[in-house]
């Protein structure tokens, strides 16, 4: 069918490639944010008041709300906790049980100057094997912390 | 034998009681980009995608290269694990062992105004009994990273 | 022929076109080897020992080479030139006269947690329009980095 | 007489000659004392109680002294006098100059940590062109410990 090959449908195959190609890269403000208003969401449902982050896949923030109520160390601890989370390619739940006293990690929460947290709750967002972004949540124990931020990551393709 | 000490001898002499009394004071950038340039295959061969960090002996570091795709983390871990090793004079590995909660040199990691790293992966580099640099290798486990580290010392006497 | 306008074919064609498109999103660790080693041997020209420090776009460090007889403040001094220069996207020599007191910047070299300089010696590297990575060369007078600096931008496009 | 010349003779000559060509690579511990007793007397009879510090080449410290009613900031500033003097090897008072506004090193305090002195005080010790340590003074004005640590550089012949 000679239609098959029109601009329009060149074009259309064209994105359908770039996006398989590199889909999400790096995870937008626009991304981001529909993704935290997701989190806010679960995280009121349950009664927590959280703040939730979002960075980029090289560490650097893009987004940070800080629920009404929310706990005052929660801003740092939220940036630094999705930081983390692609600054080691794993959660910082995961982190936490391999910093623990005879553990691999023991003493890297000490490193790259005070940006390392290894507490739960921060989590890499990937698409594929590829990451492009990290998420956290601070508000809670390191337990509920992960538990919305696994929640973040189960959204994340209904998102993009 | 007249010849024998004649102007070229004499200096091949000089030369070679110059290498005895000082052969390597202190690693050159030179040296570090060979070395480096070594522990980098080995590191991709074994499909690790690493930081490398070479330091003086008196800590200062020389060269740092980070692989593409390397943990963010891991830059400022291997300058502070090849400051470690010379600065302790030992592998980080053995510091690490000597740092757990109950051991001689707990709490170690919180000296020296966060320079020092308790994670394996840092080594001094010695000539003889002499430590002329430090070599650090992040992107692994501490026994990975250790493993890293060991290899360039084994290759240090081609390079030097 | 109709097999030449076949999906595949299509495919094959776009993924050929983006490579061209966008080869560097972000410069390399080899690239950046090369561009060091172009600098270096200016540097070497001109009688400077410089540290010269590459970082990508994000401004996370790519490679650091401290020349024998560098600074010792240089490093951290050519760490922070790079990450400044894509952090504010223009030089630091630029910035430099916009921090001075009365100035737009005045106070800037305070934030970011100590990651901002504002001596003249780093410069975001581009192609096109597109910022690729920071470089940043620290052994001299705020002129003689920044010049080169530029020297590095000059021979990048033949390095890539 | 043959003899003169064999290896080892021509070895002994040749240790001999290196001996007095680089007698002080780095100051040692004995020197840093009997350079810091010196100036101790010098700050006492100009009725200024000093922190005396005396670093090596590469920055790390050999030895301070608090004189007995010195300001409780000056052991700080002492020790990162002497480091700022080697770490960009001229004094910390023509680097005052330098870091005004509008110099060529306006923002360098800023760098390396917090480990750079723009306070007058600080010199490097030197051996001809070679840079064999810092000293530092800490307990009056920039130009009063500036003037201390230069008389202390006029005495270091006698002392070495």
């Amino acid at each position: 069918m000679e239609e098959k090959y029109n601009q329009s449908v060149i074009e259309a195959t064209v994105r359908e490639v770039l996006k398989q190609m590199a889909p999400h890269q790096k995870i937008t403000l626009k991304e981001a944010k529909r993704l935290t208003e997701a989190v806010e969401q679960e995280s009121a449902r349950r009664g927590q008041q959280s703040v939730i982050a979002v960075c980029n896949p090289e560490g650097n923030p893009v987004l940070v709300h800080v629920m009404d109520g929310a706990f005052l160390v929660s801003f740092d601890v939220a940036v630094k906790k999705a930081y983390t989370a692609v600054a080691v390619k794993m959660s910082t739940m995961e982190l936490a049980k391999l910093s623990q006293p005879g553990e691999t990690f023991y003493g890297l929460e000490q490193m790259d100057n005070g940006r390392i947290c290894i507490l739960g709750g921060g989590v890499p967002l990937k698409v594929g094997e590829k990451i492009i972004g990290g998420l956290a949540v601070s508000g809670g124990t390191g337990e509920e912390d992960d538990s919305l931020a696994i929640y973040g990551q189960s959204v994340l393709k209904e998102i993009l």
